[in-house]
């Protein structure tokens, strides 16, 4: 008779879209999974709110109990998927300190306390996983920290909020404007009831800052992200921008900048960006996600996929499990958080973009030499300007596109505008990215 | 006095491209790689065919004995970047057998012998990795491998060779014949002398069999592999392409199939076929690569890259560099070869896929019907006909799209129109892929 392999117990926190589905696949996939891993994954509880309504799912698997189901001493690996940062963190934290490999798709919690779990983890030797958490099922964080691990990562770029993009690329292709356009979204179930975490760029911040940190080998958290979202963008923004060959996209960017003083900075920040339609972001739409990468030796690489949905981000959670299990197994662990670069974050005002100013102006002689006068006296070298009439109003629209500019002098500028005789309003303010100058 | 940490040795086989580049940042990223791996990463030898030459190393590092470098007890890790199925296979197995990871980038080796090699590094406890050997920089097999663990995965399609892709995307957007794209490839460096091993297909089968083994956790061999060159494509094959909204490119497709008894199989195949300009793979152009991921739960992931030249395809070895050196200081090693599924591969004859046939025809009444009527007999179902005289010539030209038909209907349907009395010629067979039906 032989002894049957040891089976790996896993405990699920959440059963919503991701966590059901990561349910049905240990169970649907058993003998692959067990092939996989080297031994058998066994489900031991899942953590629901109410254990009362009907899951599918033999009652006593059911718990509300979720600090006693991730102490248990049967469970080797916890899956959360939850969601708010309480009480996930405190789960998190009991399950790494009982020495359990914790998989989480929780970006917000992660972009808060990714030290505080990461030492959590370090100090217990377990793994701590993280796929799910950055744009659902498109392989991003492994890339980063081990594809290019023998590399130097100068960017990272990338639509990793699919209400957001569903929004705008609903704008840019029906004219909508934002208002109906989020109204849409909502109404397929692409946006909450309460979108704010979404169209004001929390969500797409906290993700900058996870990508930031393992790019970069820096501890970035969401508040050192800029941040700027989605509701301001009107109809006629979209117009300028396809004016100019550019469609409207909100970005996550990180970056490696080297200052003045030779010192490198990490850069994190978030806002709706005029991208060339030639860029290959330009072309991901709806729920869509896209990563760019850009490494020294490596060059430009893409990723793209589904960010979002059950099933995408269960497979990044598989994955993520499917590894911790494979490391229990054979009694090592996966590659550890590596924090040892711990550049400091560039403040925003230093960072140099290019810039779409659009403003409503008195229609007469003179003014837009006059406008144009106050960017070059804070040095802000324009590179295109569009004059266009407004039907049926009594004043003109111009539309200036600048070179590369620090954010610091463009406010100057704008403010100046803003106090402009003949600038009756500014109406936006928008960076321009993915073109060479 | 605080004890040194102990290095990790690496020899590098072969100093092309890729090898100076690989020594480049060996030397140059030498802190930043020591703080990844835990411990310095240090250059013991570099195997050269003729150590005279001056190579901007110090000469006491080169040699000209592969065997005796690989054999050395500082040396903890082996890249090989020479080339050559042999004597590569010989020195991978030599630094294997005597306990020393790998990383390779040679996917002729890999595609011949990977059930060979991965058995040697089993037995010996060692990583063999080879994220180089498909699509350089991109990451692909770490990504098939981890990030995909827990879930299955349907098909994968890609431009993975770059020298046709050049050649192909000359031809499509200048109209030349094969011949004079290939001698531009060649005279810019993107065709070898004798590039037979890209244009007829040879190395994007090889990949496809590597990728076919990680996606299907089966063996598969390049000889495994249906293969077509391009070196039959026409300026005409690609004016009708882009009458049909297509291009055409080289694809690398591995699919998981399910035969009418029920079996699953692997196909794995590379052709030339038509793909529609909004397929993501259509525009991916010159020495660009791209891999297309379908999984049952992940949905499409895309990954976009430089598939090939040294500093490229430098920063996946490295990847694999650092994560063979980091398992070597945590005393542990990445996942293992898994090759629980062996299926069965399925023949070329039972793949069910859409064609393209263009033939000359002679230019009198009721040819059309007779030659639809072929089609019919074989239960080939028509998509798309279309009818185009030839100018200045005595003939028309008959381009038929199919909807699916295995390739033992059509290989049959051809032969029976290469006979026809009214058919002057078969000009061209070719694959549609990418499309729904």
């Amino acid at each position: 008779m032989s002894t049957p392999e040891k089976s790996i117990g896993v405990a699920v926190l959440g059963l919503g879209n991701v966590g059901s589905e990561v349910v049905r696949i240990i169970r649907d996939s058993a003998p692959d999974l067990a092939a996989r891993i080297g031994a058998p994954l066994e489900l031991r509880g899942v953590a629901v709110r109410n254990v009362s309504a009907d899951r599918g799912l033999p009652v006593e698997m059911l718990t509300d109990n979720v600090e006693e189901l991730v102490s248990r001493a049967d469970v080797d690996l916890v899956v959360e998927v939850m969601g708010p940062v309480e009480p996930a963190r405190k789960a998190i934290l009991t399950a790494l300190e009982g020495g359990k490999s914790v998989v989480t798709a929780n970006k917000a919690l992660l972009a808060q306390s990714t030290g505080e779990l990461a030492q959590a983890a370090e100090r217990a030797h377990v793994d701590l996983y993280f796929e799910a958490a950055v744009a659902g099922a498109i392989p991003v964080i492994r890339p980063l920290t081990q594809s290019l691990a023998g590399d130097t990562v100068l960017r990272v770029a990338g639509i990793v909020n699919g209400t957001t993009n569903y929004i705008l690329s609903e704008m840019a292709s029906t004219g909508a404007d934002y208002s109906s356009a989020l109204a849409d979204a909502s109404a397929l179930g692409y946006a909450e009831a309460d979108p704010t975490a979404d169209v004001e760029g929390y969500d797409a911040a906290a993700k900058a800052a996870i990508l930031a940190s393992i790019a970069f080998h820096t501890r970035v958290t969401a508040d050192d992200v800029y941040r700027e979202g989605i509701s301001k963008i009107t109809p006629e923004d979209f117009e300028s921008a396809k004016a100019l060959g550019c469609t409207i996209k909100l970005l996550s960017i990180c970056e490696r900048v080297t200052g003045s003083d030779g010192q490198q900075r990490v850069s994190a920040r978030v806002y709706p960006a005029l991208v060339p339609l030639s860029h290959p972001l330009a072309t991901v739409n709806g729920a869509f996600n896209a990563v760019v990468v850009e490494a020294e030796a490596a060059g430009r690489l893409m990723f793209y996929g589904q960010g979002a949905g059950g099933a995408p981000t269960a497979s990044a959670v598989m994955g993520d499990l499917v590894m911790a299990a494979r490391n229990r197994v054979q009694g090592g662990r996966g590659p550890r958080e590596s924090k040892y670069a711990q550049l400091p974050i560039a403040p925003m005002g230093v960072i140099p973009t290019r810039y779409y100013v659009s403003m409503t102006v008195a229609d007469r002689p003179g003014v837009l030499s006059s406008v144009a006068a106050e960017f070059a006296k804070r040095e802000v070298s324009i590179a295109e300007v569009r004059q266009e009439g407004i039907s049926g109003g009594s004043g003109a629209r111009i539309v200036v596109v600048t070179h590369r500019a620090t954010d610091a002098a463009l406010s100057e500028t704008v403010a100046a505008l803003a106090d402009h005789d003949a600038v009756q309003e500014v109406n936006s303010v928008l960076r321009l990215e993915g073109t060479a100058e």
